[in-house]
């Protein structure tokens, strides 16, 4: 049979992990989807350096569209990065009936609804298992291992970077910006960390992630985005002493009024197993009404984890390219005809628990007027502790029950108004994950 | 589009949360698949159960040969476990062009090269999720997610009820016999727990991925079993302090000489993920040379669970039922052609590290003895713990470095004909799973 003819988009980190692997693996990865899957051809925007790993053997240059539109290649894989010309690129691939594989979550969150329509209209596909946390088959698993399930909610560790620094900010009590440097001097981290650490990488991730889960348009603008730029190496350690580990968390929840799709650090019983997930690894645990919770574990980023996720995809195009467009396995999970309009919520009514931390006078009275003043906003209090804080003063710890964010958000300018309060109060959100 | 009728052999737990699952999340279901997944039909060695919760609307009998034959059913889903009339009625089902979806571990392990001959002969899908590991989607993560990858080794915790009966040993120091008997009580394990206590249960689901692993034919008769019943409470508290906790794992490997296939305890270290994966749940790492360590995480039994993965089967066929059958996933992750006949070791064969614990003469020169032992028979010591028992007597442990079994049990039999040593030598071996 003839071989699948791969031309490569870009030819990075990712690029030539992807061509590595068909290599070494050629042989394995031949007997598993029937024929040879071989790169035919390679575009980049600077040869060099594919030159000197193709030699004469496969054809390299910077001739992007060329690629897209050469009868010799069967599948485009994209590769570059960016959602300008990447966008451009997957369009008139798709355009000149193509098949497409994406590392690239930024085009997919931003420009997925038309990539996917398009594929829909052209009978092509579009994998993208690279595009969310790395080499775990987390797409896969939702999009087909947990079709039968009305699913609820899930929740990840969906961005190496900041867990390898809450990581370090814990275990060795480093501050932000000591931990984020390590973070960059191992390569974890990269000059420019803003995309990871302000949370926009994690949000493109989980809002694919929510697409497949709950069959609605991609919809990033919707998301709630927060980083880890503001977490306080104090409130790691009260967090340990209460039983829990901060994470950064992707979740996506289905509620009545809508669906909640947020980032942001979160308190995690130290006993869940997500909790124990350290270093660069990612993690997702999605639960579902069926099956109840499933949790899928590995590496979220690296040269040959990515690549893992991107051969898996041209072997999935392989073995079913063949197949009846109309019939296969949907881009997003649910049929294309088939994605409802359920809103996003808005931050302020999304309900979950918080963390609460004051520095207040310490004297009688003062947790009374708290007390008082949650109970006000409909907040009532899971657990808290106390304990002095030099002279007169007392730091104090609230772990709530599930509340409104609008509620608490209120609740916590009433309280920082007041005069036995002496700074901002620190609030990061708590989930149970049961 | 016309609904994908189901004729549903046997309604027993997994059967009725089939059902259950399929009526509840119709609408959900139909949105991914692309069509209504109806049960059409229902056969069962006792109706009674059946007819009370279809009444007339799906015709109910005792006749599992006229479903298995009657054209108004595209899919079997086969779950009344045993393999001889369960055997039969799968091959007679795809004898007749029906796609199967069978949940029975058992009949695959046994006689699953037969069963998927004959239904790549007859172009049928044969789907078995629910085989392994109950909810979680490590078939397809498998057969499909890590298709990039030669896979190294795999090790899972694939058995609930043993899982179970170990974390109530640990966290309330029980002997096996009432840790059993309370797993009996809560419906953990079955009257007769032989099948899941004595690891062939485990080893059926072992034989299953090792074979989705590797590429090799289905060879349960040459996998080695040992169970939990000969655990000692003792060993189990050892561990802990050790660093180490036991579970029974189902474990296979690759090495140059030939395929580790072998179901036994194991001490694992506390810190890996799968170590902290207590009660009645399943887990599975797998390790490939691109990827590195994935791990799949997720209730192991249960009706919805299981019922989750054998509806996820149904929808695959629903999705790909009219894809060309040569160009299709293949059932066992590798074109059947392209089988390897790479040998299962013998159990001597197999290299591991080895938890040993000895009662010894507490004097001068025995522990020269020992180790002079181990040394001539290529045993080298990681660590070692001694501890006093009682006048004149000490306990031993040694924790040895990876060691070939046959030259262990060499050891082991010289050390105990040795006089100082007090009883027989209890080995437990040591996965570091790294």
């Amino acid at each position: 049979m003839n071989p699948m003819k791969v031309g490569l988009l870009g030819f990075g980190v990712v690029g030539s992990g992807t061509y590595a692997v068909l290599t070494r693996n050629a042989e394995e990865i031949s007997r598993r989807a029937g024929r040879q899957i071989v790169v035919s051809k390679v575009a980049t925007r600077t040869p060099a350096k594919a030159v000197a790993v193709f030699g004469d053997k496969v054809p390299v240059s910077n001739d992007m569209a060329g690629l897209v539109a050469d009868p010799e290649v069967d599948i485009v894989v994209e590769l570059i990065g960016g959602t300008t010309l990447a966008r451009e690129l997957v369009l008139t691939a798709i355009e000149n009936g193509k098949h497409v594989v994406t590392a690239n979550k930024a085009l997919l969150a931003l420009h997925g609804n038309e990539i996917f329509a398009l594929a829909s209209k052209k009978g092509v596909m579009v994998a993208f298992e690279a595009a969310v946390a790395g080499g775990i088959p987390i797409i896969k698993a939702i999009r087909e291992g947990l079709t039968a399930n009305r699913i609820q909610w899930l929740a990840g560790i969906i961005n190496g970077t900041t867990n390898f620094i809450l990581s370090q900010m814990r275990e060795h009590g480093l501050p932000y910006e000591t931990a984020l440097a390590q973070a960059q001097q191992l390569g974890y981290a990269e000059a420019d960390p803003a995309g990871d650490v302000k949370g926009i990488d994690a949000a493109h991730k989980l809002t694919l992630m929510a697409s497949l889960a709950f069959g609605i348009p991609i919809q990033f603008s919707k998301a709630h985005i927060e980083g880890i730029t503001d977490l306080d190496q104090q409130d790691i350690v009260y967090a340990e002493r209460l039983g829990y580990r901060i994470k950064l968390l992707g979740i996506t929840r289905r509620r009545d009024q809508g669906i909640e799709l947020r980032v942001h650090p979160a308190l995690v019983p130290t006993k869940r197993l997500i909790a124990n997930v350290e270093g660069a690894m990612n993690a997702v645990v999605v639960n579902g009404d069926a099956v109840g919770d499933t949790l899928y574990y590995g590496p979220g980023a690296g040269s040959e984890a990515t690549a893992s996720a991107v051969v898996a995809d041209l072997v999935d195009v392989t073995r079913l390219h063949t197949s009846d467009p109309g019939n296969r396995v949907p881009h997003l999970a649910f049929q294309p005809s088939a994605l409802s309009d359920t809103p996003i919520l808005n931050m302020e009514d999304v309900r979950t628990c918080y963390y609460l931390r004051l520095s207040v006078e310490d004297r009688s009275g003062v947790l009374a007027d708290l007390t008082r003043i949650l109970a006000d906003h409909q907040i009532s209090i899971n657990s808290m502790m106390q304990e002095q804080d030099g002279e007169n003063r007392a730091i104090i710890i609230f772990l709530t029950h599930e509340s409104r964010e609008g509620d608490v958000n209120t609740a916590i300018k009433t309280i920082e108004a007041m005069p036995f309060v002496h700074s901002s109060i620190t609030r990061i959100r708590l989930e149970h994950l049961d």
